[in-house]
């Protein structure tokens, strides 16, 4: 048995999400039939960094699973893409020893938010970015996320609806960027890990101080107060990315 | 009863074309649907500056209707796009005159081709570039369209099933541009008018030069010959966008 590491990419909007759930059309099963295609019907198990809920995209998923076929690695990109839909694609495929495992290997991880800034409907974004048509404070933003850098205690911008018991998570870094030819605002967040919706709310939140509905800083008490009701709303799922995942 | 000419931008990939066609989902259906609801339940019919065919999108198709509805231009936008669906959107609605006509008065139209050259497949390009795995000589390529340029019988690069008898036409421009950073060639298109599948015949010729299959200098020969098999294939229609309308 080798086992393998794999770099994905998929469109979410076609897909329930990363994560095999009956009757559901997944990133995971689709990489589990393919690979059953190639391993004359044989299971194998497909192991991921970390699963996307429905509509989120992933630029740079990564994937691993052990198999005894020998084939050199740029021949498991194309065989596994002629198999695949065209809404998910492998970008890179390499040998990797036993230790590796995608989901506890992992050491970061790199999310994207796109917003299009516009009160236009724009028919080509409408699944890849976020439209927003009301005007934001860049600065107050960029001032407000500066609170999150560090190691905090991410219980106000968790799902409550989650069992995991450790809430402390570290970002490394937060970058907004402005795309004035593309009226395109992109959120990059870099940390050690997220909580289920955590980039999701922090990006609902730094909303909410762009329009000047919260100042940056009730930032901090936000943080500090541990409620998921003070922080803002959870961003929709299409604008956001899995952009990288490091080892 | 006021005449408005609208323009409109439309993700082609579900649509049957442009135009209505029976049991189809068309973006002519979908507009005429739209105005219907805003004139409680009147037919009112939308002219186009041409059809598109199913696939291909549109940045700024135009078309004009009449209403007797004495609705300023902005809230004409709000309203149409409120009732359309996500794949297509009004950009703007302005009076005209009774003398204009969407298609009839149109001068000039620009075309767009985008190429995604690239070997891996990209899910989120895969309805709005044709991806295209080899290298390109884009000298030649370039040599190859001055070729085009200027008034000539098009007919080598026309549909063959089509009943238009004048396949003289005019192209003031063709422009090939090369974003290295998104591994996209961009192919413009300006001229008076196009035949039908022309473009996409256009860009499968000027591919057949990039790769070195034709030579610059055979067009002017495949020009000459009036003869639709000399010409390359038609390229698929979802690289191609119909960009602006000239009046």
């Amino acid at each position: 048995m080798q086992r393998y590491k794999g770099i994905i990419a998929y469109d979410g909007s076609g897909f329930s999400g990363y994560q095999v759930q009956p009757n559901k059309r997944t990133v995971q099963l689709e990489l589990e039939t393919a690979l059953a295609k190639l391993h004359k019907g044989t299971q194998v198990k497909v192991t991921a960094s970390g699963r996307t809920d429905a509509g989120v995209h992933a630029k740079g998923q990564v994937i691993h699973f052990d198999s005894p076929l020998a084939i050199p690695e740029d021949r498991w990109v194309i065989a596994l893409n002629s198999l695949l839909p065209e809404d998910v694609s492998v970008i890179s495929v390499e040998k990797v020893d036993h230790s590796f495992h995608a989901r506890f290997s992992a050491v970061g991880k790199e999310y994207r938010y796109l917003l299009y800034l516009s009160d236009r409907r724009d028919p080509f974004q409408r699944n890849f970015a976020v439209q927003y048509p009301y005007s934001l404070n860049l600065q107050a933003m960029k001032e407000a996320s500066q609170f999150f850098l560090g190691t905090h205690d991410f219980t106000s911008f968790c799902a409550s609806n989650t069992d995991v018991e450790d809430k402390v998570r570290t970002i490394q870094t937060i970058s907004i960027e402005w795309l004035e030819d593309r009226n395109m605002l992109i959120l990059r967040f870099v940390g050690n890990g997220f909580l289920y919706n955590m980039v999701r709310i922090l990006v609902g939140t730094l909303l909410e101080v762009g329009t000047g509905r919260l100042e940056p800083a009730d930032i901090p008490k936000i943080l500090e107060a541990k409620d998921r009701r003070l922080a803002g709303k959870t961003a929709p799922a299409h604008g956001l990315y899995l952009w990288k995942v490091y080892y």
